[in-house]
């Protein structure tokens, strides 16, 4: 009872479909990305974050593997990503052929996300790096 | 030999004690926070981060409960995080006593985190807001 009432907190407050402004980092993870016609395109495995300013710069997405085992990471700019209140996810501006051949990397095997790979990134998909 | 080769990766690349600017969301969490005289405050559940920005505006510590059960979770403002490269972790200017009497809320059962909450924990820390 207790329990249940924990979790039903945990997901009116913090879920990515709740009014709040604020999310849990790991409620971010696993959260289900959508096209512009509401195909789920992947989903978030995780976020690059700046480790002193604390923002967001990369959701890596994936598109499921089987068994949720290995499969490919594709980084793509956080700021491509709007929120959805309706759908409890995120949506971009993308379509899955677009993705697919986008810069990616195997699972564990994480480039080093310096600046020259930032600017291959965002040059693929057309997003202005202010740096 | 390439699953070790593979970690080898992750770990020089976007682990915390890496030179890169960038860590893993997923890395983030679980890891140590210490005060200035380098005894280990606790860890890092998780972070809280602005939906649409993605600005980390809490990190949500804990004690490490017995076991991994329960337990309470302590938001503090991410700017009160030092991010310190040789101990591949973060350091605040706070004592045990000071946080242990903080804000705090028990696991599964977040706050709103909404500004009148966030205005509670900025003044008991004594850190600016400027919204």
């Amino acid at each position: 009872m207790a329990e249940d009432s924990a979790t039903a907190t945990r997901e009116d407050e913090i879920g990515l479909d709740s009014p709040h402004r604020l999310i849990a980092s790991n409620r971010v993870e696993g959260t289900a990305v959508y096209d512009r016609t509401g195909d789920k395109l992947g989903r978030i495995e995780y976020f690059m974050v700046d480790k002193v300013a604390g923002q967001a710069e990369y959701a890596v997405m994936s598109f499921g593997g089987l068994f949720g085992l290995g499969g490919k990471h594709y980084p793509i700019p956080w700021d491509m990503l709007e929120y959805d209140p309706n759908r409890g996810g995120y949506v971009v501006d993308l379509d899955k052929e677009k993705l697919e051949q986008g810069p990616s990397f195997e699972a564990g095997q994480e480039p080093a996300f310096d600046r020259n790979y930032d600017r291959n990134v965002y040059d693929y998909y057309g997003v202005v790096y202010t740096w």
